[in-house]
């Protein structure tokens, strides 16, 4: 299989500034890579702010492709590849450690030390490295990952968003079977926190927000009940359905300084707080609370550790229905309007995906 | 051996009112408690707090005998004793858990949710429980621990507080080998984290706080390097000593905001915070750097989880001399001047212990 | 409510000699003790073999009620019971604890150091203290748990089963969702294993057994495969399914030798394997393996670590359809021929409920 | 520093068949490599058995090089390396790992699936790849340490062997403060076994054996009592000093199956057994203890998981005298003498060290 030349692709020019060329050079593999022809690359919630700021490290305007929840198929190897094979159907990991530095050693390579760093090997595809809003996209094998013959490609590229939900569990030492578990804020990686619990066991899931029609989705979904945090005391309301003793575990997905805040409330002793969202500013927490209590908080940093084949694997099992969660499709002509989809949150849309 | 009917004792009639009384009815043990005949008894950090401001439920006033470090020796058995005999030289650990409550249940006995429930069995000695400011004090055989033939009853008041450092370490997931420590604040829970990490095999222990002399103490004890946070920005120089990378492990023992705030921010990348201090009110910490950084901060609730017998263990050794921390010894009469002593820091006081 | 002065109950005379009796002395709850009325006990593999040999420390011949595995609802409650109201439906835990040992204190009950010390508080239900075959049961509350109302007690029996299946995953660190687990010998702890590591997220889960119809009901309940260990090599059979890579994990629950001994060859290179099972004699396991391949081998003792109460949650969502373990009932009066059924396999049994 | 163009090394040209040359040309260092003047490099137990037969995928006889525990300084560096200059003082970690294999990408390096596949990047200094028995070597850069100062070459030729018996105890979770470990076998890897566990914290460390001064010497490096096992019953000598309990954990060294077997016949309840052994056959371990005392058995494979430079952290710090450990030196010439003091054990040879 022969690669064109140059490809389509959504390329930024600048903050906010965003075109779609025509002719953009087809990127060639090198030792440990795979070209993918990208078939569907879903926004994630960080997009919008790299299309409004940029990243850190990130490839020159100009030529900056982002995007980083994609699949596709292997349209070509790079040299010593032998894990894959020419048209495997294949979703992709946005972090890719230098292999180099202590933390990649340890295997937390979604903290490498060297990041942003290309010549040591560092990728983190679509935000410092381009991604998958194109035709075709470049990534190292350590970044890819077989899905099921019966998996749709569009949903493929929610593993992202489960992954992340699944490594703020993982960083709070995982849920023991039967733990009454809170998520905090019914976003896209909330919902998906949801999923990603029933899946592994939780006992109650509570899931709380400001939106009634997304509290309804995370019941069906599998929560077991929502709290308006509008309407009701979500301190108070928890402590109530837990006869005092608090949560167990909570996934704080809103990103919210109050959501951080009230998650230490609510939280049990000895409970843990999985940090997941993306917060603007310090929050206010009850570190009197956290000691007394023997809480613990832990930040979780995007999909490391294995999180996304473990998202993979219990997605392809299909037990709970995902489609809900993607709302709106687009061709990568549409991507401006995809992008309006999602931050002026159309039509309820929950994942927008766009189709190269 | 037979006990006294009444004795000693230094006993909270009132806040801020501790008075002697001689004619104290000495405690009857029940079955699976002991009678300790007290010989040493430290003052901690929240025994001035308790005898200010009193503790939720702890004894009426009138019958209130506090204190929580002490160390002597077993006068009288309940029933149904067989783990220790008359005359065992032994010190104490404040919690026993209720042993009926999910975490008791999981062996969490320091966070049991049952806390001051006597009926149930709790018992939080020198808290909600009558203590050792006494001649004698009565504790259930589970807060009863032998201590070495050649170990000093005034030293090994200090268990308490090496437990309360070593917890502190446990609820982070111990110290590997070679990592670079910091301890915050060099009082006596800082400086004996200091020890304790040192006899657990850290790498560079770094100490921080305010006051030279105590500093020096510290680097005694097993530090490498003190930084005084009034001379220098604690940030920058942590960073500056880990080449950028942060500090993989932190004991927050000073219990401030800013402390709290400043430990976040020079942790490394997976590096783990440990807040074992008393904070009055919340702290404004970076919660995006946790997220983004994926730290983990977690509370330490005293004393729990075996880390007393540990502790005592690796003071048994006595690599590390702990002679420097305890600075006063005073009698019982003197216990007015012993906690002058503490809440003003005369004459460089660390630990100050009574002799009943 | 107030209690029969006597009770119908199965008791065990001498080896191989139970009989019924219908003037036993209903049990009197002590503190903190709670008495069931027992409705339905399920009969476990080790039921037969205390049946013919009796167990060490069991109480006296003549007065021993054995059934560790039984559901009802509380009829009276002893002193300082809170927990528990009168009616409540309840399944017990066969193990409490001491309380006091250096085990029992982290939690570890179920290797009580105190092991059959009545005294000290240990107890064994139906092991070295009287259980389940009988119209009343005395239970300490820390061995009982509330059941569902929708969950019915015949099925209610077979959480201690499940719990057990479950303490064996939970001694190799869990199961990482999506990790390829294999389940060895499809008795009842391997069928419900089956359903655990279902429901926790397992990967492809391979059961394996020398019995087709046993093979056929693990695929009903989550399988995803079995293999006939006397029809095909097991060992290269797994290997060659995992790509010469080998199994994450190994539920041994067959208890032969053999068994043992294969679970160690077709295991992973940092693979763990439970061992479940109970063995007549010594394993040959090949120990270069296990450290050239950083294997984990970790005996399962009981149902500790609260893994009763998360079976319990884990069942009572009702997820996979547990039916086809129950295969049989009897009455207590029947409980001859319900023990022939189990030790002779009669009619494809597989959980035998006995009701009194 | 310009490299020569030829070196002097020992090379194995068959079984049993090595001999010096003075003509085999310098590595040449690839892209994050470097060149290593060896200083000195330690025999290790294993060396004399690859002597003898070989190893899985070494390199053709006539250029297999071998030797993996040693120090030296950084001779040269390949393209891209900037975490070391010329002339820093460092030692090597046999096992570099493919980068791309699942364990790999876990942090297991030392269990790459890729083992022995030089395309794939994997490397096993000195076993499937060339090692240090010459003038210089060539390490991936993420097998070099840098050394103290003050840290002789040759003790740093010990690092190897102290992070393999840090390893054992990391297998096994660590060892906490106070707890009774065996090291069973004191050869190197046992005596460092003493020396790793006491610089951590152990409490009582007993070593056992059948040489006597072996067991003097490691009760100068930290330990608190030998048994002779041609002289007593193991089992019961430490049943006995554990009051019946039995050890909390083992470091199994001395790769007998007896050995193993009585490993597990004397570890408590919970207890922990690490093999650290190369065993020749099956043990015939007591499955049905395993499973009853929920006893969990770790193989431990080589120096994996950053326990090198922990090992090289812990031994810096210089507390305990590693000195007794060194017994002979020679030089690269006297090669052949120096690995007839290992095999013969003369002089009671401990550690040799060649001196290139």
């Amino acid at each position: 299989m022969s690669l064109p030349k140059t490809m389509k692709a959504a390329v930024l020019f600048g903050e906010g500034d965003m075109r779609l060329v025509d002719d953009y050079p087809v990127p060639q593999p090198g030792p440990g890579e795979a070209i993918i022809k990208v078939e569907a690359c879903a926004i994630c919630g960080s997009d919008p702010k790299i299309l409004a700021h940029g990243w850190p490290n990130h490839p020159p305007y100009g030529e900056f492709i982002f995007g980083h929840e994609y699949a596709g198929s292997i349209a070509a190897l790079g040299q010593g590849v032998s894990e894959f094979q020419i048209g495997d159907r294949v979703a992709v990991e946005p972090h890719k450690g230098c292999g180099l530095c202590a933390n990649c050693r340890d295997g937390l390579y979604n903290t490498c030390l060297n990041y942003g760093n290309i010549e040591k090997g560092h990728r983190h595809y679509g935000f410092s490295f381009n991604g998958g809003y194109a035709e075709y996209a470049c990534n190292h094998i350590n970044s890819i990952y077989k899905i099921p013959d019966d998996m749709p490609l569009d949903k493929s590229t929610l593993i992202t968003t489960a992954a992340t939900s699944l490594y703020g569990i993982r960083r709070i030492g995982g849920i023991q079977a039967g733990e009454t578990v809170v998520v905090s804020g019914p976003g896209a990686i909330g919902l998906m926190g949801v999923v990603m619990a029933r899946l592994l066991g939780a006992g109650t899931i509570i899931l709380t927000g400001t939106r009634a029609e997304r509290l309804e989705t995370g019941l069906k979904l599998g929560a077991d009940l929502g709290i308006n945090v509008r309407e009701e005391n979500v301190v108070e309301r928890v402590m109530a359905l837990t006869n005092g003793v608090g949560a167990d575990a909570v996934l704080e997905c809103a990103g919210t300084t109050q959501a951080a805040v009230d998650a230490v409330e609510y939280t049990k002793k000895n409970g843990r707080v999985a940090l997941v969202g993306i917060y603007k500013e310090s929050a206010p927490l009850n570190v009197n609370k956290i000691v007394q209590w023997n809480i613990t908080v832990a930040g979780s940093k995007a999909e490391g550790e294995r999180s996304l084949p473990q998202a993979l694997s219990l997605l392809s099992r299909r037990t709970i229905d995902i489609a809900p969660l993607v709302t709106h499709k687009f061709s990568l002509d549409q991507i401006h309007a995809a992008f309006e989809t999602v931050e002026q949150r159309l039509e309820g849309a929950i994942k927008v995906v766009v189709k190269p």
